[in-house]
């Protein structure tokens, strides 16, 4: 079942265009600053072991999954971009985490200095196990990107540590992570060192999830605590189903619990059943994959419905005001479908991952690259923009830094390595992913370079360049999207037939290439209107608009206040036009619409008509770009008529 | 200004036909069910005055004012129908409470049991004023029920003691209520008793809320309390606005704050600006009325829009699954709407009652009057109905009682006093505000009986029986109610051209009646299609249906669930049935609708196309009788196409 397909590692990639842009101001704007805000919110000095019993602030458990997220997005960056100041930057904080690492491997301020008895007492709440496994994603990056591997050894003393105290074994621990991270960590360390057995602990932490008797009970009775008393005691059923662990993986067949922990889970578990050829964990993860994707993704990829546990509720329900959408689910949604196209081969999962990127984890840093949303919504009405408990002003504009920080170091790694998930090889095989402007070399041994000239996702044309020393014999399987009907290709111009030539989303071109060779591929993109399932309370009567992966929204800046008075003809004209004044050039969507008026029925609360419309104008932006000017009402989805 | 009609007392109507059902039921159930509640809750016992410093369960801070209300409620119903039982547990109940009142006339259990040293020191957040009004309501209707005059002697004495304690004089308290409710309970004791010093109390208790210095300000301060650290801290202005108190009365033009709050407020200063002839209350007065009825208040009469504060909050905003829309709320309009008629003699202000009446008030009980709702949406979606921390299934389905008891006795005494509501008096006027079977005797002096036959609000024909020894003339003023377009009116016979006869909604028939005089009223009731203000986000292409004064819904038990999925079209016939199966016998309304289906669309999350839809069958009810059955999703806004 897992085809042999490997992503094309980011260093290997270089990024122009759109992409190219987001990753330079990544590095140049959101890098510095989040370096910034991780000092000036204690968590780079919490390192130096200072903190003392009775002093204010002490560390807290997670500061260090921050600090990894922030090396590995500075590994990233260092391997296409090197930069002096801040890998000597990167290096220092390294160096106070080996001077933080304890004698047994052990890595957490806060369980050193604050609550030292307590150590692995309580893995369900306590975030270590999710902590080292950011600081081994951190490593692996910083050691590809940089060659050096203090990190990586100071991380695979802690993974041989966990896995001796984390396992079946009789004197061992039978736990597993609250908050799941450690299994894409554990892959990650397995394949840079080569080392079985962080494979093996990865795959541990994934078969003994949930099963019974449950550890989290056990663990609990060992604290004195009531095992029920617990966090996940929501509406949306068995209050384990929180951190994936109500059942065991293998028999889930619904995504439940906090969004950003299942993906995270649902990620690890597609590398263990890759890595490991264990095909008994398909039938769970293909359900779950159809599951969150037919039945609880958003339009923009974001995922979570439920303020209340950051959570999956149940299918259909898809509030837009209240959405929590958190952009590291989003980023986890990203990393898993990336693990499933590899495994499977399929272009819907680079269509979900498209989809994700271009809008749900976009929209979650400025486009100045300074400032962060946590929760995504895809509607922001009089309501939030006067606040309330649930709906605080964080939903309406993006901030500087969050108490928990998560989110903003999180893009930061992604938008990092977005290079990784344009392309993969196989045997005799390049595959092409995302379109985007830029080069990838080193493919199939070394033998091939791959260049895109295009201006997607704004234009319709791609071209790939083909350079190689010799011609070549591979085949090329260029992603046709699945919002996309009627795409056009050819070789040296020579028009090729897609659907015959398509399988799984890709069309296959295999032909021995020549150095000069040009493949033209025409991705036609009228603005499409897309309807929700009916099931979907919220969007009944409603239409939301997209061109491209890009999913449109109507923002009052442009459109002015009262947004739900306007209605979209159902034959209306969309005419998507370039607006070179939006977030440094957009593409924007107009047509001519209806506004509520109150002819015919007058300004009462409640009357017997209707009332009448004028004609208005509608602007769309790309969901990314929303929020980066005037704040105001938003909205994806509007009503039709 | 102000007219001089007078309120026909309950003790001179009986109500048959709907509103003597729900009399009755309220008699025969919900008075001993409440009394069983406040015995088993601790409430009655309490007025032993045994409880000792170090026992559990202290008595409440407003404990008293849900005994108050449920003796009000007795007081009412033996005006009408004798029930030496009743009485005897009321006597009991008042005889407890004698000796409860300490000797300087103050009775509140909790400020002399369990925090003695606390009497009036945060009348912003305690009750003992609140509670001290309903015990002055309770004693005005308990003597005019039965004579007894115990508990109207025991208020004369507090409400002297509160006149020594507030007021403006340099050794007082410049106070006044955190819940506004005592200036209802003054009016009522001055008009029992004569004695202007209560009026003069409740004048002074509207004019100095909110002067500066702000006397919650300073009591805060002697408290040795920061005044900013106040419960009304949200997202909807001044703190203050939470309890009217942010401007003086007569500087207020929007609703703000806890609708219940507001609404006594109002009542109380309609009381007061009628009773003192101040004409500088009504500019507020005015505008006040304005905003709620055509800016925020819902279709069902139902007010406080939002869950935090149990509030106002802004203009057109009437979510509908969120809306909170107290029960108590719904009643506090009926009481202000029904003061303000007395006041302008204006047909509007009976409307607004009438429809609070038969919708957000009469759906806060069950149809065996057994059990309760405190908030009253007007949507259950599939969210509600999984429940949350703020939509908890109290939403869904009414409860034997609440913590916080305010709504049961509240409907229990407005049920069993609605005679009070139906007629007025003038000078040689008598005015008909509410139709429904029954009479009332004794107007103009015992000169003049009046008898309604109807199946009002079921049937459109009301015909009035006048009945006087001897020919009398006066004025009778029929209310034409603003939902109706077309009535026709005939006395004995002689059809009278109601356009000309009416002004400001009331119909004059102005001439000397004979006894047997028979006037018959038609008034139209073809089913109403209702929209909503295009401000109001949430109802955007959608419609309610009204009938007569009734708010339809539709429910999952008639219509299936997935309610969203329904729409109603423009066009459709609406059909007026009578359905005797449901609620002892109702008018059911029936449609033929669109229901959404995958047809043409297929079951993705996210379609090009909506989809089609299949006929279905749309049944509509009274708003008021939902959740009488198997629970499940409710809407009274519907999709229309």
């Amino acid at each position: 079942m897992p085809s042999r397909m490997r992503a094309v590692s980011h260093t290997q990639v270089e990024l122009g265009g759109f992409w190219g842009e987001r990753e330079a101001t990544n590095r140049r704007e959101t890098l510095p600053i989040e370096y910034e805000q991780l000092e000036l919110t204690g968590r780079i000095a919490a390192l130096d072991m200072t903190w003392k019993p009775g002093e204010p602030d002490p560390p807290h458990i997670f500061w260090e999954s921050d600090v990894a997220k922030w090396i590995e997005a500075v590994g990233y960056a260092l391997a296409t971009a090197p930069d002096p100041a801040l890998e000597a930057q990167a290096d220092a904080v390294i160096a106070a985490m080996a001077k933080a690492q304890q004698p047994d491997g052990y890595l957490n301020v806060h369980f050193t200095l604050v609550e030292p008895d307590k150590r692995w007492s309580n893995v369900r709440d306590w975030h270590e196990l999710y902590c080292a496994g950011h600081l081994m994603e951190a490593a692996v990056a910083y050691y590809e990107g940089t060659g050096k591997d203090t990190l990586l050894r100071m991380m695979q003393r802690y993974a041989d540590y966990i896995g001796q105290v984390f396992g079946s074994g009789p004197e061992q621990k039978r736990g597993y992570p609250g908050h799941e991270e450690i299994e894409l960590g554990l892959v990650k360390l397995y394949r840079a060192t080569g080392e079985q057995r962080y494979l093996e602990l990865a795959r541990y932490f994934v078969d003994e999830r949930g099963t019974q008797p449950h550890y989290y009970d056990l663990e609990a009775r060992e604290r004195g605590e009531e095992p029920g008393r617990y966090y996940g005691r929501a509406a949306y059923g068995h209050p384990y189903a929180y951190n994936q662990s109500h059942l065991p993986l293998r028999e889930q067949r619904t995504a439940e619990g906090h969004a950003v922990r299942a993906m995270y889970l649902y990620a690890g578990a597609t590398d263990v059943a890759a890595e490991t050829d264990d095909d008994s964990l398909w039938p769970a993860l293909d359900a779950l994959w159809e599951n969150v994707t037919e039945r609880r993704m958003y339009v923009t990829g974001g995922i979570g419905s439920a303020h209340e546990g950051e959570r999956f509720t149940y299918d259909f329900h898809l509030p837009n005001d209240t959405a929590y959408t958190e952009t590291c689910a989003a980023i986890g949604l990203v990393f898993w479908a990336q693990r499933m196209l590899q495994a499977k081969a399929d272009g819907r999962y680079a269509d979900v991952m498209e989809r994700a990127l271009y809008n749900g984890v976009l929209s979650g840093v400025s486009l100045d690259g300074r400032r962060f949303f946590y929760v995504n919504p895809l509607e922001v009405t009089p309501e939030t923009l006067r606040g309330s408990a649930t709906m605080p002003s964080t939903r309406v504009e993006r901030q500087d830094w969050f108490g928990c920080a998560c989110c903003p170091p999180n893009i930061a790694r992604l938008l990092a390595s977005l290079g990784g998930y344009a392309y993969s090889e196989a045997e005799g095989e390049v595959w092409v992913h995302l379109y985007g402007a830029g080069s990838v070399t080193g493919l199939l041994d070394g033998r091939v370079t791959l260049r895109q000239e295009t201006r997607y996702p704004w234009d319709e044309e791609v071209a790939l360049m083909v350079a190689c020393s010799e011609p070549t014999a591979f085949t090329l399987a260029l992603r046709i999207p699945g919002w996309c009907q009627g795409a056009r290709l050819a070789v040296n111009g020579e028009r090729q037939a897609v659907a015959a030539l398509t399988e799984d989303g890709y069309a296959r071109l295999g032909r021995s290439w020549r150095d000069g060779d040009r493949v033209t591929l025409h991705l036609p993109m009228p603005v499409e209107r897309v309807y929700a399932h009916p099931r979907v309370w919220e969007n009944v009567g409603k239409v939301a608009l997209q061109r491209g992966p890009l999913v449109y929204c109507l923002e009052e800046v442009d459109n002015g206040a009262h947004l739900a008075e306007i209605s979209l003809p159902r034959d209306a004209t969309l005419e998507a036009r370039w607006s070179p004044e939006i977030g440094g050039g957009v593409v924007t969507v107009h047509a001519e619409g209806d506004r509520r008026a109150l002819a015919g029925r007058g300004d009462a609360l409640y009357a017997r008509q209707p009332g009448g419309h004028v004609r208005c104008e509608i602007t769309a932006v790309p969901y990314y770009a929303w929020a980066n000017r005037t704040p105001g009402e938003m909205t994806v989805w509007i009503h039709e008529c």
